[in-house]
């Protein structure tokens, strides 16, 4: 069956993707350089760089192959999870990273060199690459109801968004964010959720038959699940500015982590039919307490109070998935596909307010404690404002939007091989067949 | 169709696990701090910490994160082989792992400051992951046939007994184990195979028909042995007191796996008909060299040494699987799952044999030597004395333990998504075919 | 149905294994020595060796570990996606490697000491590792096409050509090529295509039916891709002899990765039918920045440059999949089965060119361009001519090679299990069954 034009992207995509590419290494050219570099450039602006130490540049770099591991094979094995759309979950989480770090990378310079030629240091690099998370998390709202396409304008769209609140939060406000539990996970939640209340489609409020798990591609799921989980130490402790705090942000993200999947587990079995465990809980609020120690990671808080924050995060998550998704498809009219308002939304924002807590009882001034407030303030603001207009943006019918029956279904932009197509048919050879268990 | 009471977890698992998750926080509450936290704690053993060198502890981060990334996902992943187990395999493997890493951390701290309050260096981090593996290796032994809760017992039971052993190996014996050979793989086998054998259900002594793989399970459980068998170096080196040793560890672990590769391949080949590969083989006997060297890795053996070791492991291994699991199924009555008889137990003795005759070789006195022989018999005894207590109360039939019939199924714990029932359909189906290669 | 002679590897394989591994074992004991070791050993030119720095070597190990993740899952994985060879795929990929690194070890120590003892710094771990990676290369070109025991003697006689070649072009023509573009990457797919091209089948001409991937299989090799992509700049700049070198390798291969990948989805969506992405152009296409910036990342070019030469290669490597290989195949009688010429053959061509360029920009003197050029037509020459012996030793018909109507199927050399055979059924099924979508 010949796609119609609607969702055929044989000139659209590749143009934009050529345009950006081109659009990417023109700024480069521009404004990015080695200290050694001979300066042939033409650019006005072109100075002498500071010297870099390189050594000390280098010592980041394990930390940074833990975080590029999270962005690529963490997030990306992580929405595999439908049965239909894992070719999109994975690759199209590829896509965006690759040029969402070329991006992140030039605006996150130009905000640092206020306008002039940088260079690129291995924590720029961790930098580039946590600047696609918030994109990644905003993809997991809208899966399987958008367009590579769309996916394309939203990476430009949304890193600019970020890196301006990153600026107000860490310039302006100078708060707290080590793990970037409010810039990062509550930002890309509310943008992807404003993304998503824009996108709505009412066709599909029944459900789709395509929205749901296989077995393996849940297990798929849990490669990713794992990777986010075995290296989010890395990624609270990746940006810290001494040994210690780093040591620190290491520990209590190790406790609070185990916490939230003992209580991740108890709760889903608390709240399924006959005490079952549910996938979507194991694979997502098992990540809660990671998320939600982000803000407070680096400071000077004993383990047992990490670990009561994951466990706090573990089931507010839980109940999230259970309750809340729910009720924001049917009553607010935003479908969230992953339900990253559970696992980046909700615990961003405990993580938000432990760190107001922590700072309040750690200084004596209440001047951080309102910095603190300010930067969750603003993440969440910008973030929706940003997701409003980006949604805005995206409903333009021109993107090659899926219609709404091809929804989570990899074929309409991936070559797909046979067995998909076996997939559908089998679902009518089971009516021919007398039922087992059941029976 | 409705579980049973028996097996319906909603109750007991959340109590228990919640239950395990407050005693954790409580005792770390009263334990752990940081050299840095002020000493608000009421306790009364609650004196000023030694200083700690972040900078020295920090070193010890990279071979953290590989020996984490075993855990969680080399065993995880490892265990889902099964064709309708992969939720419990991994999921369950996580579960423990997070429980016992907090577990380990409580009760290894406790047995090096004698009871005081104590910190967390980088290197606690990975004796608390280390002290897992013997509770993921019992779990291999049993898989499929126990409940979650059953194992949240098991995994506090068998850290307790296992830090006393180390306790006796490291601090008594003053025996070495670099890649705990005895302390850690021969003791979580033998632990499991004593529980397996209180546990002995004589209603599958003819087998059951959920326990085989499927081709994609055996592929996921190569993405689990293969994380083991790259990271095995990493394992057996992480603890070394110094670089030399450590270095030592690394080159000796990457060449005994080497040779056991190889070995394996050719054994399977030998004893299989038709000179075929066995998937049971590769992913585990591969594994052997990386066991077997462990306790001799650091010591100044010559390369050669430990490719003998582990072409030995490789042979071993491989013919347990083949003869001496069928043995011990039918005539010990001690059904082993995973067979972790063959990649843990035996290696892990080859392991403390190896350390016995290097040391004495390498040594003047005797002493070392009985020292060594010391470790591998109280690592063997108190497994198995403790996996048969153990076992006692995993007996006691009120942990939701599966029935017979539904042994090795994930839809007793878990909620499965359709495709798993369509693998049982699927099987009449054949029935109403005309077998093609066969005929 | 049992197996004919012809492909029963019951006696060979395991005697050959076996065979290779005592040889290796008696190299490593006469060769193989550290530093501390007693000099026990009656060899004649057993004399002490230089003290080694451990402390500097065990800082390559972060880059070896990233290497060797590559090697064993990454490679190992990306040979996943047929359907029915994934067993062979990962596994196969894992007895090369293993057996490789040992003979690599071997080999390139003694070019190293000029037939001298040697001791092995972890650098050398790393080379070792390197060495096997033209054999996984042309392992691809041949996926599905040979025996295990074809592979061991591939693996022996390819290391030992690429031995010979990277003396010539580090030792006597002093290139450079950090990332081995052209001694690695050009290397292994000229010697794979050589290889390729003697073992063609004319029976195979139409192609076969099992020559396709499935849904999962195509998300298994994805996770081999991605672990490629992600590791490839440790790769690039694992060998670096000093920090602002492997600085540079980083950043460069870092940008050059990301801008393949959007090119490479750009092209693919140009060039296939409705605009559709295809599964082989991302698995392979995303990754040929990796190959073609190797040779200069280590140079001083600015970002944007690397950025360049990673477009060129992803547009070459899509176009490459789409036109060359077909070409290849019915015109050449070369048939590629992973496409290895378009990710390393074509992009290692390109690497060695830029290298050539950057280095006659960047010096003065034109002896160094020479040098460069020396290098490119080395690996190929030697490549071609290596992997034309190679192909004619592996045409002897009794190395258990499988027939036409078995190329492709794991079954001929691994115990399948059951669902293997149910794929098979399956096609007939469907003929039972009125079709769907195109309906």
């Amino acid at each position: 069956m010949p796609l119609s034009f609607a969702t055929n992207m044989r000139v659209r995509f590749p143009l934009m993707a050529i345009g950006l590419e081109v659009v990417m290494i023109v700024l480069f050219a521009f404004f990015v350089q080695y200290e050694t570099n001979k300066n042939t450039s033409t650019s006005p602006n072109s100075t002498e760089l500071p010297a870099m130490d390189t050594d000390k540049t280098m010592e980041s770099y394990p930390h940074f192959q833990d975080v590029h591991f999270m962005v690529f094979a963490g997030f990306g094995f992580l929405m595999t999870f439908l049965r239909k759309y894992g070719f999109s979950g994975v690759g199209i989480n590829l896509l965006i990273a690759a040029l969402g770090l070329q991006w992140g990378t030039i605006i996150q310079g130009l905000f640092r060199s206020h306008g002039q030629r940088f260079q690129i240091e291995i924590k720029n690099m961790i930098q580039a690459d946590f600047s696609t998370v918030p994109v990644l998390i905003s993809f997991g709202a809208v899966l399987g109801k958008t367009s590579p396409i769309q996916m394309l304008i939203m990476t430009i769209l949304e890193i600019t968004v970020f890196a301006a609140n990153e600026f107000l939060v860490f310039e302006v406000f100078s708060a707290s964010d080590i793990g970037e539990s409010m810039t990062i996970h509550a930002f890309g939640a509310y943008f992807g959720l404003a993304v998503a209340g824009i996108l709505y489609r009412s066709g599909l409020k029944e459900g789709h038959p395509n929205e749901e798990s296989v077995y393996h591609s849940d297990l798929f799921a849990m490669i990713g699940s794992l990777f986010l989980w075995i290296f989010w130490p890395s990624f609270n402790s990746a940006t810290a500015s001494d040994a210690k705090k780093q040591y620190r942000a290491i520990v209590n993200t190790y406790f609070s982590l185990a916490a939230s999947v003992v209580i991740a587990y108890a709760c889903s079995s608390l709240l399924e039919s006959q005490g079952k465990l549910n996938m979507v809980h194991i694979q997502n609020a098992t990540l809660a307490g990671g998320v939600a120690v982000g803000t407070c990671a680096d400071m000077e808080i004993p383990p047992y109070y990490a670990m009561i924050i994951g466990s706090i995060a573990g089931v507010v998550s839980v109940f999230g998935f259970k309750f809340l998704t729910p009720f924001f498809t049917t009553k607010l009219r935003i479908h969230d596909t992953c339900g990253v308002h559970n696992l980046h939304g909700l615990p961003g924002v405990i993580g938000g307010l432990a760190g107001i807590i922590t700072v309040a009882l750690e200084k004596s001034d209440s001047t951080a404690a309102v910095s603190q407030l300010a930067a969750l303030g603003s993440s969440i603001a910008t973030a929706l404002v940003g997701g409003l207009i980006t949604g805005a943006i995206l409903k333009i019918p021109f993107w090659a939007q899926p219609p709404d029956e091809d929804c989570y279904d990899d074929y309409v932009y991936w070559e797909v091989p046979m067995r998909i197509e076996y997939d559908n048919r089998f679902h009518e050879l089971l009516d021919y067949l007398p039922s087992e268990r059941e029976a």
